[in-house]
This record gives C-alpha cells, sequence and structure tokens, in this order.
C-alpha cells in the first residue's frame, strides 16, 4: 500500500512543442539534415532541439516553437488552449499519437513550409511512470486519476491518464495554461489520488 | 437548505485589466478625460471603457490592456501569472483594494507615461454575491470555498473567496490563466461546494 509520501510526483510543464518526421525536417531544415540536441528531456532519450519553427493560423503566427527530438513516424504539434485561440485553431485533446482526425497546421522553418493535414492537438494531461513505480503506486496503464498541487492557488485537475512504460521517469506533464493556473514552479510536485 | 442545482455559478473571465484614479487618467488621456464606457459588466455600475493602456516591465510590454470604469481612488493593475512572467515583474495575489506592499508597473497612455509606485496584482479568485445569494447558498462574506469545473479536463479550484455586497451579482471570476486550464467557454458554470 503506498504510503501519503510516496505519491508525490514529480511535474513538468510541457510549453508549445513539436515532434517531426523524417520528411518534415527534410523540407523545413535541408535533406537529411539532423536535429541538433539542446538538452535531454528526463523521459529517456528525448531531447529539446535547437532548432525551433512557427505555426502558421488563420489568426496568428506563433515563433520560436521548440522542436523535440528525435524523429518520430508522425508530425505532432502540441499547444495550449491559450495557443489555439491566438492562432484561430482548434486543437483536441488528445493522447500522444493519437492523431486520427486532428486538423493541420502550417510548419515554417529555415528552408520552407509544411501545410500539416493534421497533427495538431492539446496533450490529455497525463502521468508518465515505470511499471515498478505503478506497482508502487497501485495503478495501472491508462487508468484516470486526480493530482492535486497546494499553495496560494491549490488546484485538484481530473481526468489524468496513467501511462506506463519500460523507460518512462514519474512525471506530471501539464501545459502552460494548467502550470501557471496552479502557479506551479521549479520543485512544485503533485500529490496523486483515485479519482 | 441549498440543493445542488442552486450551487451553479455564471464564471466571468477577467482578462488583465486597469481601474484608474482620477490623476492618472489625466496624465495618460488629458486633464479632465471621461472614460468611454464600451460594454456595462455583471457587476453593477461597472463597465470597460474604450480606452487602453500599455504596461511597460523590464522584459516586455504588453499592449491593449483594457481600463475598466468608474475611475477609482487608486490605481489597480490586474494581469495574470503569465502575465507577470511575459513583463518580468512579480504580482503577488491580493484580494481587490489589497494594494499595501504592492510592486508598480509603468502605464503608458496615448498623452503620457505614469511609472506607478504600486497597484500591481493577481487577483485572489472570488465569487461575488448578493447577501441574499449568501443566505441561499448558506455561506458568509469572505469565506473560502471550493468550486468544480466540469467537462473533458475537470478542475477543482480551492481557495476561491466569496465577498457579498449589495450591488454583486452572482458571478466566479477567474484569470485568463485559470479559465484556459479549465477550458471555459461562453456558458460554462461552475458548481460551489465548502472547502
Amino acid at each position: 500500500m503506498a504510503e501519503p509520501s510516496d505519491l508525490l510526483i514529480p511535474i513538468a510543464i510541457s510549453a508549445r512543442h513539436a515532434h517531426l518526421c523524417r520528411r518534415t525536417i527534410d523540407v523545413l531544415f535541408g535533406p537529411g539534415y539532423q536535429l541538433q540536441p539542446r538538452n535531454p528531456l528526463k523521459q529517456v532519450g528525448q531531447f529539446a532541439a535547437q532548432e525551433t519553427v512557427a505555426l502558421l493560423g488563420p489568426h496568428a503566427r506563433i515563433e520560436n516553437v521548440r522542436v523535440l527530438g528525435p524523429p518520430r513516424s508522425e508530425n505532432q504539434i502540441e499547444i495550449s488552449h491559450s495557443d489555439e485561440m491566438a492562432l484561430g485553431l482548434h486543437a483536441p485533446l488528445r493522447l500522444s499519437g493519437d492523431l486520427q482526425d486532428t486538423p493541420g497546421v502550417t510548419l515554417e522553418g529555415p528552408l520552407g513550409r509544411v501545410p500539416l493535414m493534421g497533427g495538431l492537438v492539446r496533450a490529455l494531461r497525463h502521468i508518465h511512470m515505470s511499471p515498478a513505480d505503478a506497482v508502487r503506486l497501485g495503478v495501472h496503464d491508462h487508468e484516470i486519476v486526480r493530482v492535486a498541487i497546494d499553495g496560494a492557488r491549490p488546484v485538484v485537475f481530473g481526468n489524468v491518464m496513467i501511462r506506463v512504460g519500460e523507460d518512462y521517469r514519474l512525471e506530471l506533464h501539464l501545459d502552460t495554461d494548467e502550470g501557471n493556473a496552479a502557479g506551479v514552479e521549479a520543485g512544485t510536485t503533485a500529490r496523486m489520488f483515485r479519482a
């Protein structure tokens, strides 16, 4: 049985970012271009690249959107609710990789533009964890839990999905709207509890 | 005893805005200038003015910040956590009117600038209500409650202050970060419950 102190979850705020496929990188940055790692992310093998792209929507463009590596098989552009309102585009709430029937957005890089046919999403908030953490915390993959973030502006977020993977490190992923609403700062942790 | 259906609270999202005193209006817009109402707010006598100001911080300027009327005895500039990070200024969480030891920000209008010595805050989230609503809902002035907002991204906000006044209309005030995190749209209501 997990003790309350075991249930403290480190938080990562996901700013808007782009996962790109090989073909898109070729058009935006040049054929065969290799993304340059800027800093590693906590999830094993993932990194923030030095490269950024611009997102072009009907109402606005958003500059300096960080590219994450390594390349993926499909483009996936993750933005916040604030961003979708600024761009003038609707981005459905999706689990990473679930891109069917998602709208597109036009990407711009130093060498060209790619009008995507899909891949624009808001990420469902979720907690990454290893199988060992899942056993310790008493939850299973795809279980829906709640998390509480304490402080001057306490918030409880419902509908948080557990994602278990061998390479996953324990981390709650929120977008910038959620992080700002809860006043998340470096070192802020969340308390997980069953929905 | 209030029934659950009685506890549905209409929501207003407060975008960044400025309450100005007479002297500040004189410098920014001209001596004796009268704010021009653009649209009334739900709280009696309050209005959004046609006038806007710019906020100048060390990191950025924010344009088109709506002025609310009528003029107040003290300047009070209300921004979100996102805004304070963009400006490069810290804005403490305060109840409206509690401005002691708050930082300033420079305001710019069409005729001049005013470097405020204080008045920059993030508004504590709160629910306005009449004395009759307070009796009906079983709460009292300055009581702290929680509110739940349902939907695809359910959220519970703690530390919500009840504000009772003769002229107040029932309305939960959130800032843009909070509204975006909870996916608040026109017509979204919140459920109030005791903390």
